[in-house]
């Protein structure tokens, strides 16, 4: 135990729950609290509370949003006949960035993970399937990650998807943009290959 | 701009503010937080605000502290004889983690770097020259970092200690434990060589 403040100890502690930061980080970032101004860790407080009480979930897409349903699915201005599948709300936020897609999405909530406990129920798939029944979609984009629980979900849901007659398309996988062949592992070099394109 | 809850973005920025956390990180916290229940973000930002309200600088060593003298310079266990110089609160705590070291300290608050406008008036070096003034130190450990200013404020202390005949010791400088002789830079192995001991 150090030697310190209760108080600095105990911010220690709280930073060290999130993830990826460690003792020292954690340290790091309590002696930078304790050199800020009052007002900079008090706007960073009342962030973090303002989050926890005005976000939930879209019930539509399943996005984080402060209004229900997301300004993604509300907005008019998106193609309603393309939907791109995501594991978290997160993946939906990195595909947003390129600026590029401008179809609707649904987010699953996490992938089949059956040593985590985690089927096909603990996932929004039925919600998937419900939307498909009832608006104009029809490609659906999946977008989970390139892991073994990713592909298998992307598979699972294609599957299943069958009966409705749709254009499923997976993401390419390949040699990252600006990325180094000597440095890609095995499988993302074979991938590379495999979905090699005519010039 | 990404498309998402206005609270979301505003916390993503908060945390982008920290030392060494970036756009990224910003965003996997902030999902995290999202995840996270109501309570444990309460008691983060509680423990953030507690930090602030309660921690002040012990007015003789210049740790921080709760309570004014700190705890360590109000333990009566400790060796008044000795005197430990660092830079930040953040070392002296790195020394106490050791369980090696029973003297007191005087924390700097930083090291001199004229190209940042840090002079001795800027350090609590008067504090220093006043605290030996009255009372028994017959030691004083030089901890300051081994970087450029922290070896210049060390010289500077001990040139201006010299009136008050006093043992003055620098920390010793070599291969970390654990370290790898291969992966030493030229001058800590150089420092590891002159500071060879008889085994």
């Amino acid at each position: 135990m150090i030697k310190t403040a209760k108080s600095v100890r105990n911010l220690i502690n709280e930073f060290r729950k999130l993830p990826g930061i460690g003792e020292k980080t954690a340290q790091r970032l309590t002696f930078h609290v304790l050199k800020t101004d009052r007002s900079d860790i008090e706007r960073l407080a009342r962030a973090l509370i303002e989050v926890k009480d005005r976000v939930r979930y879209c019930s539509t897409c399943f996005n984080i949003t402060e209004a229900d349903p997301c300004e993604i699915c509300t907005d008019a201005g998106r193609n309603r006949t393309m939907l791109c599948v995501v594991e978290e709300p997160g993946d939906l936020l990195a595909i947003e960035r390129t600026n590029e897609y401008k179809g609707l999405y649904h987010v699953l909530m996490g992938s089949l993970s059956p040593l985590d406990g985690i089927g096909p129920q603990q996932l929004k798939i039925k919600e998937l399937l419900e939307r498909l029944r009832s608006n104009e979609v029809t490609e659906i984009i999946m977008a989970t990650n390139p892991t073994v629980e990713g592909e298998a979900t992307a598979l699972y849901i294609a599957r299943l998807l069958k009966p409705f007659n749709l254009k499923i398309t997976r993401i390419a996988h390949g040699i990252p943009v600006g990325g180094d062949l000597e440095l890609a592992d095995q499988s993302t070099m074979a991938r590379a290959m495999e979905g090699r394109k005519e010039m």
